[in-house]
């Protein structure tokens, strides 16, 4: 089982994966690359994966066979054990916890060569749903504080598999920069009695320099203080602050503003590598009067790791207002009909029979 | 001129590059490598950058000229504009400073093709008083609040140019993790009344399963909460707040301890890409009962950079109790007679003449 260990100084948790303690050899380069062998989230490859936990998929298909366009398994390599309960040791002045949690992934598609940046919306209201289901089930878990969704697109932003998926991660704690967000949030609250993010959205849609985008239901902008090049923060216009509770209307909106967004990333710097994340209310607290959920979007431009991670300081050679101008220049490809996603869209033709799994692995 | 912006949620802040306004053009990779060229940090070069600020060279060796061991210029880029008053302006509800600050290169040798792990003692002693001499001047300029020394090695950890150098910026605030570190330490110090740093090392060097090596003056080890496989801090044994005040005689050993820490790590690793960070006190502050300066080494080995600088959150596949031990078990090459450095020990032939720099760049 991995270990939760607490740094003393910062109070920041870390993952320690004990059993697996990858040795030096794992961190040198292969004199060849690896070959890209069979992708375990092909449809037709289930059996490759853990069971699935969700999938969407016509009415009737059996379940670990083709047909589905989301679906949703365990990780295979974990790096928390979903069974056990959470247990705090001392180690001398040290702190730990047994490392239990969930560690799941979502196949966003069953196509293997596509970017996010070409998904249609209705491909990403289902990736939204997908999300959303899975939070609101392992947030019943009691033992879990915490519901990190995250997508890592490319290598340099830490994906290991070419084919589209984001992954969800079960804590038994706060990550610290959550914890960060949600105290920054809390002492503005405490001096203005407004949440601080409803504010930065006035001024935002008032300044109108970093905006990218928005709907009625959300805005999309680089954010005054971005750390990288093209950040840009998708943020509700009403004060919500757990993403699980999102109405169906504004998943359909967020769907929309959210594929806008990587799709302007794509067209503007060629399909780079990013990440997102789902910045929530921890899951056992209630609706919150100083948190308000968004996603942060975050294109690997630049390689200034190492200085940033040790010194929390950031040199962001793009101003949010130039990354706005030009993310706003692009020209989004036109929607597909709006109607709504039915088993007969799927982009696979429905599999009447599924693939038998022999070694059923 | 460059700004300072502060999120406001966090409170975290960052260098916004205003006049430079890289283009999205700037971040997509050209077609074909660029070529090498002449490196600038190469005797013989001097020209090519801002004028020496330090140098250690032959007494009656013309600045500007080769000769020198050691050499800091300004960087010829700077993140901050060396001149003009630290001003702080709202905007709106955000908050912005001047860039105003300084950023300076140390060119650690003369050679073009060697790694830090190669370094001799008295090399790396070299270096370590030239981050001392230009951080004690720079913390004399009443404008600025933190002097930050770096390393970045190798392109993944954010070097642009190959020749071994190192960073210095002096900035108007604290960068928000040391601001934690700070509070961290404080937090510690006001419940126990230790130095949390000192315990830490006191229950280090009672375990000695983190321990990678120690001398008289510092202890070297794999901390109990690292983020990132094989990283390892360098503490001095005796609390000291700051890196400045350091004694000879101890940075003797911490050129050692240094030089040894990046050696086990270039041998095990294949000399990997690596950032090392020196934390120290803010300069406008004196000895501090709780914070203790030290040195934070980082290989970068694994690609997994945008969830980390989002979440805070960090899963490490290999304990710090297995990197100890590999890092142990390297056999450190014997060091080379202990003599002071004079300047016959330069790596370069004393060139009598200084080449003409007839542009006078």
């Amino acid at each position: 089982m991995s270990e939760l260990r607490r740094d003393p100084v910062i109070g920041r948790w870390v993952i320690i994966a004990v059993e697996r303690a990858n040795r030096p050899q794992a961190y040198v380069p292969p004199e060849k690359p690896r070959s890209a062998g069979v992708c375990p989230f092909c449809p037709g490859n289930e059996h490759m994966t853990p069971p699935e936990v969700l999938a969407y998929r016509p009415p009737g298909s059996p379940k670990d066979g083709p047909g589905w366009w989301v679906r949703c398994v365990s990780n295979k390599f974990p790096a928390l054990a979903a069974e056990g309960q959470i247990r705090r040791h001392g180690d001398g002045m040290y702190d730990r916890i047994d490392g239990v949690g969930a560690h799941e992934v979502v196949i966003e598609t069953p196509k293997h060569d596509v970017s996010p940046g070409d998904y249609d919306q209705h491909e990403f209201q289902e990736i939204l749903w997908a999300y959303r289901d899975r939070a609101l089930d392992l947030a019943r878990d009691q033992r879990f504080r915490y519901i990190l969704i995250f997508k890592n697109h490319g290598r340099t932003a830490g994906a290991t598999l070419d084919h589209p998926h984001s992954q969800i991660i079960a804590l038994p704690i706060v990550p610290k920069r959550v914890q960060e967000e949600l105290a920054g949030a809390k002492t503005y609250f405490d001096y203005k009695e407004r949440c601080v993010f409803c504010d930065i959205m006035d001024q935002e849609r008032r300044d109108h320099v970093r905006v990218v985008e928005s709907n009625a239901s959300f805005v999309a902008f680089c954010p005054y203080a971005s750390r990288f090049p093209f950040e840009t923060w998708i943020v509700p216009r009403r004060h919500e602050s757990h993403f699980r509770d999102i109405q169906k209307n504004d998943l359909t909106l967020l769907g929309e503003i959210l594929g806008h967004t990587l799709q302007r990333i794509k067209t503007i710097l060629k399909d780079p590598h990013f990440n997102y994340i789902v910045h929530t209310t921890p899951c056992d607290q209630g609706m919150l009067p100083h948190y308000h959920w968004h996603i942060e979007v975050m294109p690997k431009l630049t390689q200034v790791a190492g200085f940033e991670w040790g010194t929390g300081f950031y040199i962001n050679p793009t101003p949010p207002e130039v990354a706005a101008e030009y993310l706003r220049g692009v020209e989004i490809a036109a929607a597909s009909p709006e109607t709504p996603h039915t088993p007969q869209e799927s982009v696979l033709p429905a599999p009447p029979v599924p693939t038998p799994t022999p070694t059923g692995r």
